[in-house]
C-alpha cells in the first residue's frame, strides 16, 4: 500500500487511547489526523504520549474533527455510552469505525451494518483486540473436539471486581459450542471448602485467581488418559493489544459491512 | 551403616504396599523380612511386584510376622482402622513403626510417643511421604512471609471425591501460620458464576481442578508489585513417594520417640 | 457401526504392543483376533497384560496369524526393520495396516499406497499417535503466522540419547513452513556458557531438558509486544497414545490408500 | 519508627533511579532529601517521575548534596565506575550507602566494611534487589540437597546481549554449593542440533530463551522418580525491585558494617 491510512482516535486521553495514539505515530504506514477527547484542553496529541509535537491538537468535537481531517478510519476506545453515537457519526462522514468498546445490542449491530453497506465501507466492533487471546480461544475450541475434559484458570489483578473474566466466559462459550455435551467430574464429589471446585459452566469449571502483580493471564487445561494439553496466554500490559488494533486499521480498508469480533480478521 | 536394615511391610498387597516392597527389594541397604496382608493367600512377596522369589511369603498375622522376622522397621500403608493396633503391635515387639496412614488422634500420638520412649526406639506417622510436596509446603510458608498475597491451585484426577485436597489444606495452614493476617482481593468483588473465586481459607483462595490424566499436582502462586513467584509440585505416580519412605526407614533408626510429619526428617 | 472391528497386533509383547492389546480388549467395538511377537512362547494375549485369558495365543508368524484370523486391521509397533515386510504381508492378506514405526522411505510409501489402492483398502503410517502432541504442533504452526518469534523447550527423561527430540524437530518444521522468514534475537548476542541459547533451527531455538521423572513434555512459547502465548503438551505414559491408535483403527476402515501422518485423521 | 528516614538518590534520572525516586515519594516513612545526576539540568525530582514538585532539585555534585541534605541513606543506581567513589563519599559524610551496582572487588568490599565500622554505620551492596528472585535462588539451593537433578530455564527480552543471565549463573552457583557433585544425563547423549542441551555448568544445564514481550523470568526444574518440583519467578517490570530497595533502606538503619547481597536482609 503506497498511501498512508489517515487515522482519527476517539478517547485519545484514556489509557487505551494513548496507546493507540503512540502506535499510530510509530507506524509510518499510518498517519494521525485527529485526536478527540471530551474532557481535555487543546494539547498536542504528541505531548499526551511523551513524543514530539504532531500538529494535531486534541479536540472535543468528533463531528468537527472528522469533517476537517479527512480521516479514513476512526479508532474509538471511549465507553459504552459514547460508542454508539460515535459510530453513527463516523459512518455519516464516510469514516470506517474500529470500535474497542462493548455494549452494542444485536439490533444496533444490524443497523450499523446496514449503514456501512450504504456507504460501501467496512467497520469493526471488537471486545478484544488481543491476537494472542483470540488464538487461545480458537485453539481451545479446536482442542475441545478431541479432549472434552477441560477447565479454565484465569488470573487478573486483585482489584478486579468481576469473576470470572469476560475472556474466560467467551472461551467457555466457544468450547461449549465445539465439544460434545459432558458433565465432568465425579457425580459424588464434595466440596470441603465451598467454591473450591470453581464456577460451573455447562459441564466444566472456571477458576478465577486474583493477585497483585498480574495484568491478565489465562490457561486452558485439557486432560485425557496419560496426558494434558495446555494453552496459556499471558498479557503483560495494554500495549499488547496494539498489534491487533494496527491489523484492524489496515484490514478494515478492504472490507464492506460491520464486522463483530476481531477473530474474523485472523484467517 | 554396614548392616542392612530389616524391613517388614504391612498392607503389602495394596497399591502403596507393593511400591514399598519393590523399593525395599531394590535397595541393597534394606532387607525385606516380612510382608503382611490380611486378605491374600500365601504368595511370595517377589511375585506380588513382578520380581524373582524372595523367600518371604505374605502372611496374615502381623504379630506372628514380627515375632519371627526380627524386623527393625515396620512400614504400614494399611488404613485408618488398622494403623493404630498395628503401631501398638510393632512397638510391643520393639519394631520401629513408619506409618503412612492418617486418622490418629493427638491423644493416640502422645500415647505412642510414650511407648516409643519406653522402648528407646523411634517411630514416624506421616500423612505425606513426598519430599517434593513437603518442600513445596515449606517454601510456600517461607515465601508467604514476604509475599502475603497468595492463591493455591491444585490438580487431581477427575474421579477424586473431595475438594480441595488434603495437601492443599495443609499448605494453606502452613501459609496462614507464616504470613500476616490479610483478607485478599477487592472487598466489592462479585462472582458472576458462583464459586469462580474458589474456596475461602483464612483470607485467601484454594482452587481445585479435576481432570483425567492428572495424578497429583499443586501450584502455589504469590503475587506482588511487578512480579509473581510460583512453587509447583507435579506428582506422576505412587513411586514418587518411595524416596521419602526410604529416607524415613533409614532415619528412624537414629531417633527416639514418635514423630508426626515427614518434614521433620528434612533438615 | 454395529460390527466389531477385528484387530491383529504385531509386536504384541513390546511396551507399546501391550498397551495396544490392553486397549483393544477394553473397547467393545474392537475384537482382538491375533497377537504376533517373534521372541515369545505360546502365551495367551490376556496374560501379557494382566487380564483374563482371551483364547488368542501369541504366535510368531504374521502370515499364518493373518491367514487364520480374518483380521480387519493390523496394528504394528515393531521396529524399522520389520515394519516394511509386515506392511506388505498385511496388504497381501487384505488387512489394513496401522503402523507406529518410523523408517519408511518416500519411495516405499508410494509403493505401499499403490498396493493399498489395488486392494481397495486404507493404511496408515504414523510416527506419532498422540492427539495432544499433534494438536500442539498444529496450533504452533497456526500461531507462528501471527507471532513469528518463538522458541521450543522440550523435556524428556534423563537417559534419552538424542537431543532435541523428534517431536520438537517436527514442530520446528511445521512452524518454519507457516511463518515468515526471521532470524530471531540480538545479532550481537554472546554466549557466556556455550550452548546456553540452545540448538539453532531456521532462525529460532530449541532447548532440550533431560530430567528423571519426566516422560515427554514440550512447550512452544511465542513472544510478542506485551504478551506471550504458550502451547504445552505433557505426556505421562505410553497409554496416552492409545486414544490415537483407537481412532486410527476405526477411521482406517473408511479410507482408501496409504496415509502418512496421524494428523490427517484429525479434522 | 516515628521519624522518617532521609533518602538521597544517586543516578536519579536513570531508569532504576526514577523508580527509586517514585517509591520514596510514595512511602510516608521515607523523605526524599536529595537527587543526584551528572547529566541533567536543575529540574525538580518530582517532575522526573510525573509527580508534583518536591522542592528537591536534581543536583550534579554528590558531595554537595550530602553536605546540605543531612541524608540518612544514599541509594545509588549509577554504574560500576561511579559506584565506588560514590560509596566512599557517602561514608565520608556518615551516610549509609545502599548500592545497586555491580563491579566491586572483594578488596574494595573489605575496605568499605572497615570504613562503615569506623563510622558505626551500615551499608549494602546488592546486585539484585528482587525479593522474589532471591527466594527463588534460596529455595533452589534448598531443594538441590534433596533433588540433585536440576536444570534452569531463564527467559529475557530478545535484545539481551549475554546468555545465560547473571541471575541464572548466581542460581547455579548456589545450587552447586548445596548439592552433591553430579554429572547429569546420559553419558552417551548426542546433540542432533548443536547447543540443544544448553550451557553446561558444573554437571547440569542452563537454557536461555530470548523473546520479545518478556522482561525477566526464570524457572528452576528439579526432576526425581515420579515427580518434578518447579520454582518460577516472573518479573514484569523494574518496579518489582522497589519493595526490596524499600526494605533495604529501612533495615540498613539498624546494622553496622558493609553487607554484600540483599539475601542477608531476608531472614
Amino acid at each position: 500500500m503506497s498511501q498512508t491510512i489517515r487515522v482519527a482516535v476517539a478517547g485519545a486521553t484514556g489509557r487505551m487511547g494513548r496507546e493507540v495514539v503512540k502506535m499510530v505515530l510509530e507506524d509510518s504506514a499510518l498517519e494521525l489526523v485527529a485526536a478527540i477527547a471530551t474532557s481535555s484542553g487543546p494539547v498536542d496529541a504528541g505531548t499526551l504520549v511523551g513524543k514530539a509535537d504532531t500538529g494535531v491538537l486534541v479536540s472535543s468535537s468528533l463531528a468537527d474533527a472528522l469533517s476537517t481531517s479527512r480521516a479514513d478510519v476512526l479508532v474509538d476506545f471511549t465507553n459504552p455510552k459514547s460508542a454508539m453515537p460515535n459510530t453513527v457519526t463516523a459512518l455519516a462522514h464516510g469514516v470506517r469505525p474500529v470500535i474497542g468498546t462493548t455494549g452494542f445490542t444485536p439490533e444496533q449491530i444490524v443497523e450499523l451494518d446496514k449503514q456501512c453497506r450504504e456507504q460501501g465501507i467496512g467497520g469493526l466492533i471488537a471486545p478484544n483486540f488481543s491476537i494472542g487471546a483470540i488464538l487461545m480461544m480458537k485453539f481451545s475450541a479446536m482442542a475441545a473436539k478431541y479432549f472434552p475434559h477441560v477447565e479454565i484458570i484465569e488470573y487478573h489483578g486483585d482489584q478486579k471486581l468481576d469473576a470470572p473474566s469476560g475472556t474466560s466466559i467467551k472461551t467457555a462459550e466457544w468450547i461449549s459450542e465445539a465439544r460434545q455435551e459432558l458433565r465432568q467430574g465425579n457425580p459424588n464429589e464434595e466440596e470441603v471448602l465451598e467454591g473450591a471446585r470453581g464456577g460451573y459452566y455447562n459441564g466444566f469449571r472456571i477458576h478465577s485467581v486474583r493477585l497483585p502483580g498480574v495484568f491478565a493471564q489465562q490457561e486452558v487445561v485439557f486432560g485425557a488418559f496419560g496426558q494434558t494439553l495446555k494453552i496459556r496466554h499471558d498479557s503483560y500490559d495494554r500495549a499488547g493489544y496494539m498489534p491487533g488494533v494496527n491489523t484492524a486499521i489496515k484490514k478494515i480498508m478492504n472490507v464492506t459491512g460491520m464486522i463483530y469480533g476481531f477473530e474474523h480478521f485472523l484467517d
